[in-house]
C-alpha cells in the first residue's frame, strides 16, 4: 500500500505549466513492480467494496474523466479497474466525433446526459474536454470559441460537485515512443488491429499541438474542485495501480455507508415467520 | 462442459402452460455444483473472448432480457455473469417504474432508448415485460391496454432480430419458499438490508397474480425469433451457469470475428518505423 496520499503525489502541481516536465514511465508512490501487480487484487476488493456502498447509499456519485492520446491506456483502465466493480452501480460513456445532433447544441448538451446517476460511478471514456482538444488542433471551431470553454467547463464542474458528483480527471500521460510500440502492437496482432485506424498517424503527426492543447488543459482546469490527475501511462500496471488507488483514496474520502433501514427489520422477520406455505 | 444444448433444454416448450410444471430448483443440463463451480471461469472467459469479437465488429448487437420475482437473482447474475466482461463493450439499463415523462409516451419509448448500439451487449435489468406484468398485476392500465401489447412485444422483438440484435430472454424461477430465504437474508444482512423494501411483502402476496402474468408473458411471446428461456433460480451456482451457458451459445452461434482490416499494415508499419524521433 501506498504510504503518501496518491492524490498529492500526482495532482497537476500549482504552478504546472508542461507535460514535458512529467516522466511518462515514472512510478511515484509505488515500489516495484511485482509488488503492484500483486497488491491489485485486494485494492480492487476494497474499491468494489466502497462502490457498492456508494451505490447502495444511492445520493452521491463518483465520475471517473479519463482523457489522453490515443493508445494511453483509456479503454484497457476501464477493462482492469472498473472491470472489477459491480457493473449495475457503474456508468460508462464513450465520446466520440460528435454527431449532427450533438453538434447543433452547446457542447456540454450531451455530457450532462451521460451523467452518472446517484449512487453510480461514471467512466467519461474521453468528455468535454475533447472541445478544447480535438477541436482545437483541429480548428473546428473558430479560437474564441473554444478558448471561451475553459471558464465554462470549470463552472460546469463546479456545479457538479455541488450537485453530489465527486470528479476525478485522469490524463493519462505516454511518450510519443511508447504509442508508436503499441500502435505496432496493434498493427501486428490480428485481435488488436480492429483498433488501428489509417488516421492514427495523422493525428500521431500532431503529437506536439495536442501537447499544447492538453497543457491549456491542465493549466486553466486544475481546480480544487477538480483538479488533474496527471498519471504517468507507459507501464501499464503502473496505470492500473495507480487509476485504482486514485479511485480508492476518493472513495474513502467520500466513505459511503450501507444506509440505516427507515424500517424495523424485526417486523418483517417476523412477518415472514408467521407465513404458512 | 454441458454436452446438449442448453437452450434445448431451457427453452419454453411448443405446448408450455405454467410455470407451475418447472421445478426451480432443477439443474438441467449440468451435473453437479462442485463441477458448474469449477467450469464457470473458463465458461466466463470464452464468453468474454467472444463479446470482445462482437465489440471489434461493431455490426451486431446482443441483448439480454432479465425478467423474474423479486430477490430471483437479477442483480447477482448481472454482477457474476456480466461483470466478467469487457465494461466498455456493455450497456446495463434497469428499468424501474416508469417516471412521468416516460408515462407520457409509449410503452416501448423507453426501451428502445435503451437499446444496445452495434457491437455492444445489452443488459435489460427489468424490460418492457413489466408493461404486462406489474401493470397488470396492480391494475395500472385496463385490461384492453395490456392485453393488446403482446403482439406489440412480438413484433419488436421480431424488428429487433432484423435490425442486428439478438435477442435472449431469461426468466429466472424462483419457488415462493426460496424468496422467503433471500428476503430474510437481506433483512439479517446490514450489508444486503438496502435491497429490502418493506414493499417487497406486499408483492409477494401477489404471487399468484405475477405467476399468472408470468404463465401469459412465457406462452403469448415465446416466439422462434425470440424464445423464453426458464432458468431454474433457487440455485445461484446453477442460474450463473446456466446463464453464462446460453449466452455462450448464442454468441457461438451468431459467431463474430475480428474484422479484416480495410488497409494493409504493412504500410503502416513501414511508416512508423521510418520515422526518427
Amino acid at each position: 500500500m501506498a504510504k503518501r496520499s496518491i492524490r498529492d503525489l500526482l495532482r497537476a502541481p500549482a504552478g504546472f505549466t508542461t507535460l514535458d516536465e512529467l516522466d511518462p514511465a515514472a512510478t511515484p508512490g509505488a515500489r516495484e513492480k511485482a509488488r503492484a501487480i500483486a497488491d491489485l487484487p485486494e485494492l480492487l476488493r476494497e474499491l468494489s467494496s466502497q462502490q457498492e456502498q456508494l451505490w447502495a447509499e444511492h445520493t452521491r456519485s463518483l465520475l471517473l474523466v479519463l482523457q489522453g492520446m490515443d493508445t494511453s491506456g483509456k479503454d484497457g483502465t476501464i477493462r482492469h479497474v472498473i472491470g472489477g466493480l459491480n457493473p449495475a452501480g457503474t456508468k460508462i460513456v464513450a465520446f466520440k466525433q460528435p454527431t449532427a445532433v450533438e453538434l447543433r447544441h452547446d457542447f456540454l448538451w450531451r455530457i450532462r446526459r451521460g451523467l452518472p446517476e446517484p449512487g453510480q460511478t461514471g467512466i467519461f471514456n474521453r468528455s468535454h474536454y475533447e472541445d478544447v482538444l480535438v477541436v482545437r488542433v483541429h480548428r473546428l471551431v473558430p479560437r474564441p470559441v473554444w478558448a471561451a470553454r475553459f471558464a465554462r467547463i470549470n463552472a460546469f464542474e463546479q456545479e457538479l460537485g455541488a450537485g453530489g458528483i465527486t470528479v476525478v480527471k485522469v490524463l493519462l500521460h505516454i511518450s510519443k515512443r511508447e504509442q508508436r510500440e503499441r500502435l505496432l502492437a496493434r498493427l501486428d496482432d490480428p485481435t488488436k488491429r480492429w483498433k488501428f485506424r489509417p488516421g492514427d498517424l495523422e493525428e500521431r503527426k500532431r503529437w506536439p499541438a495536442y501537447l499544447r492543447a492538453y497543457d491549456d488543459v491542465v493549466r486553466r482546469c486544475s481546480t480544487p474542485a477538480a483538479p488533474w490527475y496527471v498519471v504517468p501511462a507507459d507501464r501499464k500496471w503502473y496505470r492500473n495501480w495507480a487509476v485504482s488507488q486514485l479511485l480508492l483514496e476518493t472513495l474513502r474520502e467520500m466513505d459511503p455507508h450501507y444506509p440505516q433501514p427507515s424500517f424495523d427489520p424485526a417486523i418483517y422477520r417476523a412477518k415472514l415467520a408467521a407465513e404458512r406455505d
